[in-house]
């Protein structure tokens, strides 16, 4: 700890602050003046990073959501893609920050709709690049529509954030997710030796 | 206006500012004192028809989801499901209303809790009779696993809740629907004249 820079620490109590906050009450009701505090910080310090609640809240997403790891070059196939999903899905923090995100569309839509513009092109990218290469290897029905599928994963995490209980495992998730795509014709590879 | 009893004008108003207020707020923000202040009674008045705000929402929205109407029987078939759907989603105020149920789940659970066991039984059980009547009628696949495509629904309604915008034509939300079900193998019957 001791050689560590202070304003990274600064940094990683700042989002993390945001984050918790975000979680839970939600972006409407967070304010910068509130993360400075929860941080240990100014609020002077604050605004020297981040221009406004919105620039911060959506960094404070980037840096909770490992997709956007940069360093990250993508699914091995749809089973690998759909556990990471599940993995992820199955941390009850992470289910209420999807939740928050998908919540401010009303009461703060301008975290919608930056979010969206930054983190929405990459990750969407790299998921239809695992669905295109499971068509191109006859895992799904060559006549799918890869537009509407997209969609149809985004609602299957909605629908489970929605409706299954914040417990349920990793594995239960990931069958879940598995049955969605077995219904659009995904018949995964059998496993070589 | 002068004929009706005065009874039902408040019920009309209470019913009105609570949705009003759930829309506009939240179930988390919204209080029993606001809604007798904006309908223009006593809060006694209020108290006299709900134990609590939850019993208040929770009416509330029932009142406002006409596939609550007790005389509706049911779809013709899964096209005109989905018209109907679309249409309700074409309503801004109707989108809003169900971003609100689906965020209270982290605010005020009891609304989310409440909600589902009141009226999810019938709504859910009206959806599968359409999808079985479909499967017998060779219009969805034999093997389709109507559990998981009842959930892919509602996720695709979420869907279409967070990233579509608000003010889409029923006629295009119902072919974004129409277009889910082709994945999964659904084939309308022909139209005989």
């Amino acid at each position: 700890m001791a050689g560590r820079p202070r304003s990274q620490e600064a940094d990683t109590a700042i989002l993390t602050a945001a984050l918790d906050l975000l979680i839970e009450a939600g972006a409407e009701q967070t304010s910068i003046e509130q993360v400075a505090r929860r941080a240990g910080v100014t609020r002077a310090t604050v605004y020297r990073r981040y221009a406004d609640k919105t620039a911060l809240l959506v960094r404070a997403l980037e840096w909770a959501n490992h997709d956007n790891d940069p360093a990250f070059a993508g699914w091995r196939d749809v089973g690998h893609m759909l556990g990471d999903w599940a993995a992820h899905l199955a941390v009850p923090r992470n289910r209420r920050l999807l939740r928050r995100v998908y919540a401010a569309r009303d009461d703060y839509p301008a975290l919608t709709m930056t979010y969206r513009s930054v983190s929405g092109g990459r990750r969407a990218a790299m998921v239809r690049e695992t669905l295109v290469r499971a068509r191109d290897l006859g895992q799904l029905p060559a006549e799918v529509d890869l537009d509407v599928l997209q969609e149809m994963l985004t609602g299957a995490v909605l629908n489970h954030l929605g409706s299954h209980p914040d417990d349920e495992d990793a594995e239960k998730i990931k069958a879940y997710f598995m049955a969605v795509m077995r219904q659009v014709g995904h018949r995964p590879a059998v496993m070589t030796v």
